[in-house]
């Protein structure tokens, strides 16, 4: 694709993080969002080429424009971004849950070019201020497309997907949302509820471990209160599977089965083990 | 206090570090495991000055000796320790649980000579491969005194502490392991179920967050079997405490109360930042 022009929209620490990492590419961006302290702060770090506080004016002339807002605004944007941007431009989002974002894509006029994204990068900060243009580097960066997504669409989309540094896969909506649930919505509640556990007396005695298991408490509320709840079938499943499986082995712990607590804990080790061997 | 030559029962990880760090503050190191394999690990990678595959040569001489070995290893061990080591020396251990050593350590002979340690310092590998004399610097050493603990031997365990790089803090064992239940035994129990819950497809589709999340799950599972088992009553506490909280979140998450799942991930930032500013 020729991509020499690029339109962010929403200019927190993904969204910050890709303008970034495409304007070190040579691509020229245009960043849009509705608090002008964002807009501030990327245009001052050097996050983007130039701002716009009008959606209209910032999605002109684009060659793509990726929306990088918590999910509930994204559905609120879509069909005016769509409506905005030229038919040329590809349209996609960075949302950390897809099945709703594609559903909406599939109403839109111009469903042909839009397809649904989710750089599996972030990190415990938020803001422009935290943004960084190797973030994406080296992760997966999931394309869900809708059922009138087309192939040069898919195609443009992995293309900027590479520029970014990071590897595309595509897969479809539902499961994406399944996996997700599992490998990151679930995680982020575990850390949260982690974090409001420990009492302020306890900080000197907070190792590596409990640090690193409360990392993700700090990430942002109001974007994860929307992932929690465009994805709370598949999270309250998975929270369901995973409060059972701990009531077991803290049933195994109080009975003091020494054999079934080793167990479990030797299973873990395995299962811990091929996880840090994998890459995301 | 001077400190020429200690001994250290047990070569794994935390054992074979500490050697290390003696070793490099110029205390003679003579490393016992009933294991000649870690042994002669240890002797290899330099964390001992000399190995000694008989109890009683190890710790003749000495003037500390440091048990860096399961806790129901510790246990059975110190009686014979005890008797072993000269009088002049002390004895410290380094279990993540405190209360049955030092129950232990008050029924001995020489009890006025021993005291509880436990460093809070680890990583998800294990055995003297792992081993670095850098691990304990900077990090909390609690050392549980007991009833029969007098102030000389507590004195000369902090310096042994200090020379470790570590930071010296007394508290009672009871405090100790309620604190470290939720500190450290509950996080172990939390990333092993995690482990267990992600499936081999979902490894392309793992960010940085699962990854440091699980990385407790590899831990020592015989290790770990005897912290949850001899810390029991604490762990299932907390871990009650923590099923009730995540269940409360879960149900708003269900119900698609907003407000609610927004109101806890707001807190669970504020105490995960808490907890990052927090030193160990």
């Amino acid at each position: 694709m020729i991509l020499e022009r690029a339109t962010v929209v929403g200019l927190g620490l993904i969204g910050g993080s890709l303008g970034a990492a495409l304007r070190d590419a040579g691509v020229r961006v245009r960043g849009f969002d509705v608090d002008p302290s964002a807009s501030s702060t990327a245009e001052r770090r050097g996050l983007i080429d130039e701002r716009s506080d009008d959606l209209g004016a910032a999605v002109a002339g684009a060659d793509a424009v990726v929306l990088c807002t918590p999910v509930s605004a994204t559905l609120e944007l879509l069909p005016n971004v769509d409506r905005l941007t030229p038919l040329s431009a590809i349209i996609l989002d960075a949302g950390s849950v897809k099945v709703p974002v594609v559903e909406r894509l599939e109403t839109l006029p111009g469903a042909a070019r839009a397809v649904g994204g989710h750089p599996l990068a972030g990190k415990e900060t938020s803001g422009p201020e935290a943004a960084e243009p190797g973030l994406f580097r080296g992760r997966s960066f999931i394309l869900a497309p809708s059922s009138r997504t087309t192939s040069p669409t898919l195609r443009r989309a992995s293309e900027l997907v590479s520029i970014l540094g990071a590897i595309p896969r595509v897969m479809p909506a539902n499961t994406h949302d399944a996996v997700l649930a599992r490998t990151s919505h679930l995680p982020q509640l575990l850390a949260t509820v982690l974090a409001l556990d420990v009492r302020e007396d306890d900080r000197p005695y907070i190792g590596p471990g409990l640090r690193d298991m409360t990392r993700l408490a700090g990430s942002d509320p109001v974007m994860w209160r929307d992932i929690l709840l465009f994805n709370s079938a598949n999270v309250v499943d998975e929270a369901n599977i995973y409060i059972a499986r701990l009531q077991e082995i803290v049933a195994a712990v109080q009975a003091g089965d020494a054999q079934q607590v080793e167990h479990v804990l030797a299973a873990g080790q395995r299962a811990g083990r091929a996880l840090r061997g994998a890459a995301a």
